[in-house]
Formats: structure tokens, sequence, C-alpha cells
């Protein structure tokens, strides 16, 4: 069995299966790479049991097989090869691969021992895989990282008849992404932030065909197909709790005041909820942090409607700054009021996405 | 007391002071930075207890004194200000900094409690301050990094007559290079490799004054002093283990034959030495190396002298790719012959340079 492949086309492929493939694992046959050779290309898969990948090259291929190997070890000899191409010799024990001056003999496993994975036929939803990207990157940092009930690490998709939203929470911010297209499938699903993260840098341009199936969700993109396994759990009832009226709201550059938060936190208690606190009045915006080595202020020149003259709240700088992060142009930060009570970030040259952050209880 | 300075060459000079100043340490006084204003200046201080930093700049001052405050907090708030220009004025407790919109008021710590750091007035030694960074860069890798000999963990500076020779090795492996030129002082010195790391990045270029006092070298380069701590112990007479004798050498780019070994040893046992096979014949060099995931081979075209018609060795990896890696053109690699008796590696287009490594026993 000889294979014949441009060592770029292989690398490439391989980078996005190797993110998932365990370098170390409990269960060994994890750490393997399955490979398969097709009349006219190659495929590979593997799985970290959230994540199941599989990608498809072309490559001139002589012979039929399958095949299993040490996914990281081929990885780093993938990558390292000298030459622009790279031929497989494939027998029943090791796979020799030849590139320029250079060649390896990798011993191979027998393929039933790496995890043997079931990709759907036929896909009945679709979305634009750049959109779908740049809207699970724009939540994703809501999710809670640990110590949180299971649903708060996962990131809802509410595949609607006529919109598509992506939403995360950990209970003190939350933030969701309207695609303004239905994806052709119907219902709300959890899918763990990590999956999330792989899926939005596996996305590149054209569809992302979407199948809904028993517990996963499978999304290919060009030549690369995902199961993503699904969490259970009733995620929390988000919408009741993002506020309506805002006696108070300011409009400005995001860039400009995530700047004057984080130069501001630097002064922050780090052990008292990183908190910076904020002072609106007659257009300027005050931004304040006092610690133990002292404290620093500054004064943005805002732009403030509302029915209440001031207001007065605190926040944790890092949930501020990560709200304003995905938000390129101006931002319109609205505050509900009492200071228990959540204030809401909008981009104002997208209105597809929508933060929302608590502030801490002072005083 | 108000100052005037533009931020850019206050947090220029400021990173390389942070750099030395611990973020935390058991004794706290050493977390401080010391700030002296000067008529026309402002002086930074500051010791990690091996390096000792002083580093003046030029700013518009406005009254004297000598301040303390918290090294990394203080270089945080410099970092992040928003304007160009930067005020601090001070009183006995608080220094207040402002730049554009924004201001802080840093808590002050009594003076005394920072170290007081001696610096020498006059210095009677010279060298070229990117020649001798360069000549630092080049062998502070041959160093031991831990679980040696304290020696081995230091940089060798042979101060001579007609020239300076840095030196460094673990036993296993050594580099030295020439400075073709005297520094004015006399006598051998050994710097910690940490030291020498810091003094490298520090350096850029014309003079490096010196000057060599008890138990320390002091280093002046542009607005930077620093006071080096010496160690104590005698560097093993390394100019006899060099061998003068080489039956075989080889002679090929650096470059090429670094990657070849780095692209054979992903085979390589990382548990047994990271051990590497060479074997030369013919003006051919077989690179190969075996591990529990299969065997890599490459074979190099190289011009081959010597008496002897073959040799066969073997390395670690790790030592062979660190010698190769600061030559820029061709390389000769010269074989003393019996297994275990080190090997020279010699930068063609640099006489300067000189590495030798121990290859492992085999058989």
């Amino acid at each position: 069995m000889k294979v014949h492949v441009p060592k770029k086309t292989l690398a490439d492929t391989l980078a996005h299966v190797e993110r998932i493939i365990p370098n170390r694992s409990s269960n060994p046959g994890l750490s393997l790479l399955r490979l398969e050779l097709e009349p006219d290309g190659i495929v590979l898969s593997g799985s970290n049991m959230d994540i199941d990948i599989r990608a498809r090259f072309t490559a001139d291929v002589q012979g039929s097989g399958t095949y299993a190997l040490p996914g990281h070890v081929f990885s780093q000899v993938i990558r390292s090869l000298p030459g622009d191409m790279v031929e497989f010799d494939f027998d029943d024990r090791e796979l020799q691969i030849s590139s320029d001056t250079f060649a390896t003999r990798l011993q191979l496993s027998e393929p039933a021992t790496s995890p043997e994975l079931v990709f759907p036929d036929s896909f009945n939803g679709m979305l634009p895989a750049d959109a779908l990207a740049r809207a699970l990157e724009s939540v994703r940092y809501a999710a809670a990282v640990a110590d949180y009930q299971a649903v708060f690490r996962g990131v809802k998709l509410e595949l609607g008849e006529d919109r598509t939203r992506v939403v995360a929470t950990d209970g003190f911010r939350l933030a969701y992404y309207d695609l303004g297209v239905p994806s052709g499938l119907a219902g709300d699903i959890i899918v763990p932030a990590r999956s999330v993260e792989e899926l939005a840098r596996m996305l590149d341009d054209g569809e992302a065909r979407l199948h809904l199936g028993d517990g996963q969700l499978t999304v290919a993109n060009g030549a690369i197909v995902v199961n993503l396994k699904l969490m259970e759990g009733a995620f929390p009832d988000y919408e009741r709790v993002i506020p309506k009226n805002f006696p108070v709201s300011v409009t400005f550059p995001a860039k400009e005041l995530a700047e004057t938060v984080s130069r501001v936190a630097v002064m922050a208690d780090k052990t008292a909820n990183n908190r910076v606190d904020m002072f609106i009045k007659d257009g300027t915006m005050q931004v304040t942090a006092e610690g133990g080595y002292g404290r620093s202020q500054e004064a943005l020149q805002v732009l403030q409607e509302g029915t209440d003259p001031e207001i007065a709240l605190a926040y944790n700088a890092r949930y501020l700054t990560d709200a304003l992060a995905s938000v390129k142009g101006d931002v319109r930060l609205q505050f509900s009021g009492a200071s228990s009570s959540p204030s809401v970030v909008v981009d104002l040259n997208d209105s597809s996405y929508l933060a929302m952050v608590v502030p801490l209880r002072t005083g």
C-alpha cells in the first residue's frame, strides 16, 4: 500500500485532528489516530470522548486498508519532514514514511484498538461557518470554567425557526449572539464550552452542515466533520433576568472603556472580586479602584442618556473587559438601577450581540 | 516634589529594573523599587540578592528625595498609562501619578525598608557590549540547570591580558567563546548562569564598562549599572579534556544538521538520554534513532576528512542541537575516536566559538 501526498495538505489536516486526540489518556486507544486508505484519498479520525473528528484529504493512493498509529508521534514526524512530498508505505506491522533524505518506520497498532467512530451520512441543517464561529467566539467567555453546575460550563444553541442563538452564562454574567438565520434544525442543545472552542477554531468559510443525532451534534465544514457530545440538564431561564428598563445608559468606544478598566484595576484588590467602581453624572464616567497599594481613577467623557441624573455601581473588572472584548466600535452600557440589578452591554454596530453583567453588592 | 517625564523613557528603563526585582519574596523589602530624585534625572534601583540594578534617566525634576515603592505594581501602572507624558507628585506618604485622564495615588514605603545598594564610582575595565552579549549568549546553554555542583551552574569569565574568554560546562558538554580583546581587568571569575542571562539581555551597544570588586563584578552600559554576585569554587580544568587529534571530521551547514537531528530524535527514547546514533563513511553521515514507536533515519552528504575511514557514535540529541544553535553557517564536527572521547564543534565563520559534546557510552 503506497501513498503519495503533499506534506502541507497532510500537515494542515493533521493539525486539526491532533488537537483533539489526547496525548496521554487512561484509555490508551484514545491516543491512536485511525487512518483509512480510500481509492483517491485518506481519512483520518480520532476522539477525546467529547469530540470525535474525521478529516479527509485527496492523495495518490495505491491499495486500501485501515491502520492505527500513535497520533502525536505521527504528527511530530510529519511536521518535521524535510521535503515537500511525503511517501507512505504500509505493511501489516509498520508504516514507512519517506521524504527527501529522511525515512521513519513507525510501529502500527491493531486497528481494532483505536476508537471506531460513526459519523452521519446526511445533514439536514446548515449555517454559514464564519458567522457560527464568530457567534461562538463572542459568547464563550461567559461560560463557567469550573466549580459550577455542569450546564454553566456549556454553551446553549437555540435552533429556532427563524433565528439561531448561542448563549453562555455562569450566573454572574451572560452573553448571547443571534445569527439572523435559522439552521434548519429545531431544538435547544447544550455543547460543552471546551468543545465550542475547538469547533470555532476549525470552522473556516463556506457552509457548516449540521446533523442533530441522539445526544450529539455533528458539524461538517470543508474536509472536517466533528461529532460534539451534548450536555444534559436544564439551562437557566436567562431571558427573564435580562432587564428591560434602564434609567441610565452611556455610549462610548468599547476599546477605550476596556483600557480604562484594565488600567484602573491594577490597584483593585484581587482577593475582593477585583472590584472597580463606576460613578456616572453629567456625561462623565468616573472609574475608580482601591486596594492595599493605593487608589486609581480615570474620568471618561460619555454620551449619557436616561431618566436618572446619576448612578453608582461596582463590578468585577474582568467581567467588564471580557464583555467588551468582542465589540469593535461603540458600545452602549445600560444600567437597570438598583445596585444588584444587571447591567447590559450592547454592541452598536452589531445588534446580534448582547452581554449582561451583574454588579457587585456593595455597602 | 514634581516630576515630568515621557512615558516611553520611563517604561523602557523600568522594564529592565522590573525583571530583577522579585515579585514576591520572603524578604518584603526586596520587592521594593528605590526611586531617587536628582536635579535633572531619576535613579531607579533594586536587587534580587544575586543582581543589583541601577538605572538613570533624564527627567524634569523639581525637588529632591528618596522613595520606596512596590516595584511590580508601579511598573504595571506605568505600562498601562494612557498618555505620552507622566507627571509624578510626591508627598511623604503617597506618589500621585497622572497621565492624561488617569490618576493613581500609590502608597509609599519607608525608604529605609528598601535595599540600599552600593555601586562603584569608577570603572577600570571595558569590553564592547554587543560582543560580550554575543559571547555570553553563545555559551550559556552549556551550564547546568540544577542538581549539579554549584560551579557547573555558573559561567566562567577568564579576564586575560590579551583576550577575554567565557566558558560554561555541565561536565557532559562545554562551550567557550573568545573575545579577541582584553578587558583591562585580570583574573578568573564565575557568574551564576541566571545572572549571565539577565546581563546579556540588558547589554545594548557601546561600551560595557567593568569593575571587579570584592565578590562582585559591576557592569555599566548606557544608563544601566548592575552588580553581579560572583560564585566561589574551582571551575574544572576543562582545557585538559578538549581533544587535539581527530581521526574523522565532517563539514556541513549547521542548520541542516540541527534540523536532521531534531527530526530523527522524534523517535528517540526520552528516558534513555534521547539517544541519536551517527555513522559516518564515504562522505555520508547516517543519523538514526530508535524507540518504542519505531525507528527514524536520515542521510546527509558531508565533506569528510581525516585518517580513519569511518566512525560510529551516539549522542544526546539535545546536546547536539544546543551546540549548533549559535552557529550561523558551516560547522565542522570533529571526532576524537574512542566512543567516550569528546567531539568538538567548530564554527567555520567564527573561530571564537568552540563547543564540546561527550558521546553517550554504548554497547
